[in-house]
């Protein structure tokens, strides 16, 4: 190991909206020692997803924040450079939650390996990781979309949203997207085989859904919020499910949307139409985790699920990167390049 | 039988906002011939409940509105006077949808008999009937309460939360009502065994429910809508389970309330506490009901499960029963009583 310094991205101050560069600092601190049970992992991708936001921020979350100085989290696959660990030995790729830096010390049980052999390395941060998961779980759990639904979902050409349409494809049901731009659309309806795809940009978004859902909207995949969940109400089907995955539209937000107050538009209509709206966080569904790996994989060889990654390289871009990718720039999954990948 | 006119209160105008005595007219009617497969009803009892506001308007809804001049719609128990139905027989005590009127002709379909040796006929229009049913399967099915978690319901003294928290504390759990007056907490507590009961008129409602749920918010089961649902979105617990089953303080409402929208703060918690929002209508399950009529029987009988009936004479006097009703000033489940109930 020839390195002696560990490039680090720490929060530096609470973001107020939308996050700024002073709120991050790049800094150069040790490379850690691994205590018993732990190993040293040079990490060669790590990932920048919408959740980070929230770690951001100070406050009661289902997550503790970041603290003032400490190196954002993330999670991260690399090469092991040093063991302490029964298990781990120098060499193995594996993935955990090193956080955005270059060198991560980390406990055997939290990490796990990789094989180079499968898929490339960064794909454990994206479509057979925490993303690809989330995406299963909450589609197959909560959705459960049946042959010949119709399945809706936002930010559809992003790390989540991409697999989830085609996940529904795969089970028979309709997919239809709802993406930032109309490049986005392209990608979506031409590679990955969505049935349609609109722009939240439009003026008649809850018309252009009723065009591309003529037989309204049985499941709807919230990943984003605001304006484009209220147009998905409008053409809801009754029973329809909508698992809450993200907001990410509300991130950045300081303040609640001037009115009209639509919480109980929401209440009055969930009793109509029988709605079933739930949150939930990937880490509720660990136990479907080898299911997911197995079944992924699957549709990945057999040609049925496709998957697209925007790699940022360089340790010093992952701020703009992350502001980016709230404001909708990236385009498939985010991954920051920070080291060598030997593994290819 | 004597009679030869049918009163009926009829839907004169679509009410706009809280409905007005002159949109509705008392009006006196032929009495009809049961044909093939009818009975005749005299009424006795009919039913007042806060969903009968939706089906006084126009306009996309889970259920057909009543005309303008048409009898409106309810929920009777009465007395068969003639039959052409095999198995009805004149004297029979049936229950089914006979409308504000005294005298109604049925199908027997859509009809069953109530055994009067049971308990008051009355009951089938509450504990023992829709709003029995609605609660039972509403909290069991959707909330699903477990021993010690808290369950909070709204319009707890209503003919449906009444019956939901009774049954919460028979399946172990903890029982908070939010009602309007002090009388009404009084008795929810007092008489129904609630640990604990709020008014929802207070100031600091959010508050009051912590300290009444000092262990927060495992289910709400949601009849009003508007403040104490956001209040009550204050206090949930991971993994609550909100079945919604009515929005009553909205029925009247001729547009949203004012702002901040407070929808994307719903979408944001809904991640953070994986919360379960579920609309349902009683119909939905139907095939519960004689589970419903054995176990509600059965803790009826056993002291287990309270109920109160405000019972209002005279068809002439519906109407302001009616608007009272979605004033919250009924005190227990409201019934218009229109003709001899000879079944004592």
């Amino acid at each position: 190991m020839s390195d002696t310094i560990n490039k680090q991205v720490v929060l530096a101050a609470r973001p107020h909206g939308a996050p700024k560069d002073t709120d991050f600092e790049v800094k150069e601190g040790p490379i850690g020692d691994p205590g018993d049970g732990e190993v040293l992992v040079r990490t060669i991708y790590f990932s920048l997803d919408p959740y980070m936001r929230g770690r951001m921020n100070d406050g009661p979350s289902y997550a503790a924040p970041v603290p003032i100085g400490g190196v954002m989290e993330a999670g991260s696959v690399g090469e092991v450079v040093a063991s302490n660990a029964d298990g781990y030995k120098v060499g193995d790729y594996v993935t955990g939650r090193g956080g955005w830096q270059q060198y991560a010390v980390m406990k055997a049980a939290e990490i796990r390996k990789v094989d180079p052999g499968l898929a490339p390395i960064s794909t454990s941060l994206g479509v057979l990781g925490m993303p690809g998961h989330t995406a299963y779980s909450g589609l197959l759990t909560i959705g459960d979309p049946k042959p010949g639904e119709t399945v809706v979902v936002s930010a559809a050409s992003g790390a989540v949203g991409g697999i989830v349409g085609q996940i529904a494809k795969i089970k028979g049901a309709r997919a239809v997207g709802v993406a930032g731009v109309q490049e986005k659309c392209d990608y979506v309806t031409g590679e990955l085989g969505f049935d349609a795809c609109v722009t939240h940009h439009s003026d008649t978004l809850a018309a252009d859904l009723k065009a591309a859902c003529p037989k309204g909207i049985d499941v709807y995949f919230e990943n984003v919020g605001g304006k484009v969940f209220e147009a998905v109400l409008q053409n809801v089907n009754p029973f329809c499910r909508i698992p809450v995955c993200g907001a990410i539209s509300m991130y950045n937000a300081t303040s609640l949307p001037d009115g009209p107050n639509k919480l109980p538009m929401l209440t009055g209509l969930s009793i109509g139409m029988r709605l079933r709206m739930q949150g939930f966080i990937v880490t509720d569904y660990q136990d479907q985790f080898d299911d997911f790996q197995r079944d992924v994989s699957g549709w990945i060889c057999d040609g049925s699920l496709k998957y697209k990654e925007d790699i940022v390289e360089g340790i010093e871009n992952s701020v703009g990167a992350f502001q980016g990718l709230l404001e909708g720039k990236n385009f498939g999954k985010l991954v920051m390049h920070v080291g060598d990948d030997n593994s290819k």
